[in-house]
């Protein structure tokens, strides 16, 4: 392919993804992720005692979720966070995310998955007031993706499993490729993304981003 | 404007950006830059002892320039960072570049800015091992640039001062927007961005960019 060849190609490309997004109501606010836990029950029995309930010290955006009160230890072979927050409530499984730049500190080499996606990951010590555990293979770095509605999904013009392109207008401008749009009945919209990507466009939590493109 | 009129415009620069790049040798390695400080003579005395000289850890890919053995001590108001390296020689004006994952470590908020243009920037402690100073003004978060030749630069078809666009096709890919062209005789072709910023696209130092729009 030579070099008009290749120019072609990419504006086509470029106008089909633009023409496929639909118009109106394309603004995203963006939700960052610091490093937290999420629990299951028998990791909190261990970690906080026998039938320990976590309390809420605020809501997030997403309906039914909020930051607890109680925090953790997270140790690796090269460094330790202190208070990491815990994200209830408690779940089916536990799992830890953290960013790349936690990742080096700890001393450890997550992949970049979805949730629960946990085979192969991390592992990290987990230190609670009641208990301490060895995390096995239950650590990520978060892949970035968007939470919406059915409704949300076809007001963008999206399905759920789509790869979109996100844009952010700061004076540090990114292009975010390879967003997961993550479609369910009960999500609030929000672009996910951890405090690395964030900070690599010096986005705050509650900025808007838009999709650009369309990766099908 | 109107969506059409909004597409045809975005899709009518997109091509004239492509045309003015130049075909071949548009790979450009990445570089790094965690965070680190540079000291003028005045700075060296008081952190290491009057006429100290820096020694040579290792020489980095800009000519002339080297890690030194020598590291400090840095410290805002919510933390501090242990053996930060010194980047030598010694020059003009001291300066400190840190990410913004370290500004919150530390409890600062610095500018995002090319090198030297200090004024209203962010302050920090420093210790060394012969003394401690308040470096008033002297904190940035640096701007992501590209380093070349003139000869790189006829090349890339950009001129020094021009903002590029820049993708890296990782699985976390992303198109970094205002990446600004440093034109200098010795300076070695290579993209500098923060550990935030290579962190976000999972990019590693040698790992090759390309530019893929210019905005004049």
């Amino acid at each position: 392919m030579d070099i008009k060849d290749e120019i072609i190609d990419a504006v086509v490309k470029d106008v089909i993804s633009r023409i496929r997004i639909k118009e109106g109501g394309r603004a995203i606010p963006v939700g960052i992720s610091n490093r937290h836990i999420h629990l299951n029950r028998e990791d909190m029995d261990i970690l906080f005692g026998k039938g320990y309930e976590l309390t809420i010290k605020n809501h997030v955006n997403q309906p039914g979720q909020f930051a607890a009160n109680e925090t953790v230890c997270i140790a690796g072979p090269k460094g330790c966070f202190e208070r990491v927050r815990i994200l209830g409530p408690v779940r089916r499984y536990s799992q830890i995310e953290i960013s790349r730049t936690d990742a080096f500190t700890l001393g450890i080499n997550p992949p970049v998955r979805d949730s629960n996606d946990l085979k192969g990951s991390e592992s990290l010590c987990v230190i609670g007031p009641a208990g301490m555990k060895v995390f096995e293979e239950k650590v990520i770095c978060a892949q970035r993706h968007i939470h919406m509605s059915p409704d949300d999904a076809d007001r963008f013009g999206v399905i759920n499993g789509d790869m979109v392109d996100v844009e952010a207008l700061t004076d540090k401008g990114i292009i975010y490729r390879n967003v997961l749009i993550r479609v369910a009945e009960n999500f609030a919209l929000e672009f996910h993304i951890d405090t690395d990507e964030a900070n690599a466009a010096d986005l705050k939590n509650g900025d808007m981003v838009r999709i650009i493109g369309i990766n099908r």
